[in-house]
């Protein structure tokens, strides 16, 4: 199947919402989801954005029963290690169901590694839930490898009311 | 003990970079250490930054024997969340030991805290070493919460040849 994959603008956010609601759906995380369409806009798209975004399109004849044509996206934003300097972290990695299977997740990756390199960084990190084995075995596949199962990393969260009184001085 | 916190500046980097190599020495990890003080000055301090620093200062008169009045710093960055949007990721949190038990390295996270609460991110999030039950346990003193245990999540990561390879189109 013919796909093309190139960096999102402001009009995809759209898509990207609903991708996003798919994907926590897969996730069985729906519950958790408090992005919009706007706050992608305004996050992604105006100066100094929080993320960049790439998605994949098939051509109209391939187009979903509901219309849809961009169907996969990844996020990803630079980040660093001061261990070993510059890195790209792929936040999300998505394909529709209908679609899996052809590479295009795979195709996907391989911009954000792309990106990542041509900016001068030395890993592509990301997170994937522990049971979803399809997922873990695709990017072991790839030649990724489990930080946490390795060297014991665990990530760790501070948020709401916690992260207010935090911040108290 | 009386000591400051300020955004680190690009005439830090020596003393950062030092004691990122205390920090590995401390975590076990310093054959993994490639960065260099000008890799800091390089990533962190021209357009575009891959990172940003807050160091903490203490008086000339509680200067180390070796003479160091910069003794703990953290990194951070801006990151992203597709589920809640901005987020703020810290990458290192270090104060010397004999600096230790005087508030600094809470100080130093409240500080991150605020820089995020102030770009309007919703979440701190951060790794840490699962044997390092001292940090942990501070952590979990703080109000933050474990997403491995908690959710499952496992970091992943792709690197050297592996990330070249999948940056093949």
């Amino acid at each position: 199947m013919d796909f093309s994959i190139r960096a999102a603008n402001v009009e995809d956010c759209k898509d990207i919402a609903r991708m996003i609601r798919e994907l926590a759906e897969y996730e069985k995380v729906s519950d958790h989801i408090k992005i919009t369409q706007r706050d992608l806009e305004q996050d992604g798209f105006s100066k100094n954005p929080f993320f960049h975004g790439i998605v994949a399109e098939v051509s109209e004849q391939h187009r979903t029963k509901d219309g849809h044509t961009k169907i996969g996206y990844a996020l990803y934003f630079f980040a660093y290690s001061s261990w070993t300097g510059r890195a790209v972290f792929m936040e999300d990695l998505y394909v529709m169901p209908e679609f899996r299977g052809n590479g295009i997740g795979k195709a996907l990756m391989s911009k954000v590694a792309q990106l990542g390199l041509a900016a001068g960084c030395n890993q592509l990190n990301f997170t994937v839930l522990d049971w979803n084995k399809s997922s873990v075995d695709f990017y072991l596949s790839q030649g990724c490898f489990n930080v946490t199962t390795k060297m014991g990393y665990h990530c760790m969260r501070c948020e709401g009311k916690a992260l207010e009184d935090l911040a108290q001085p």
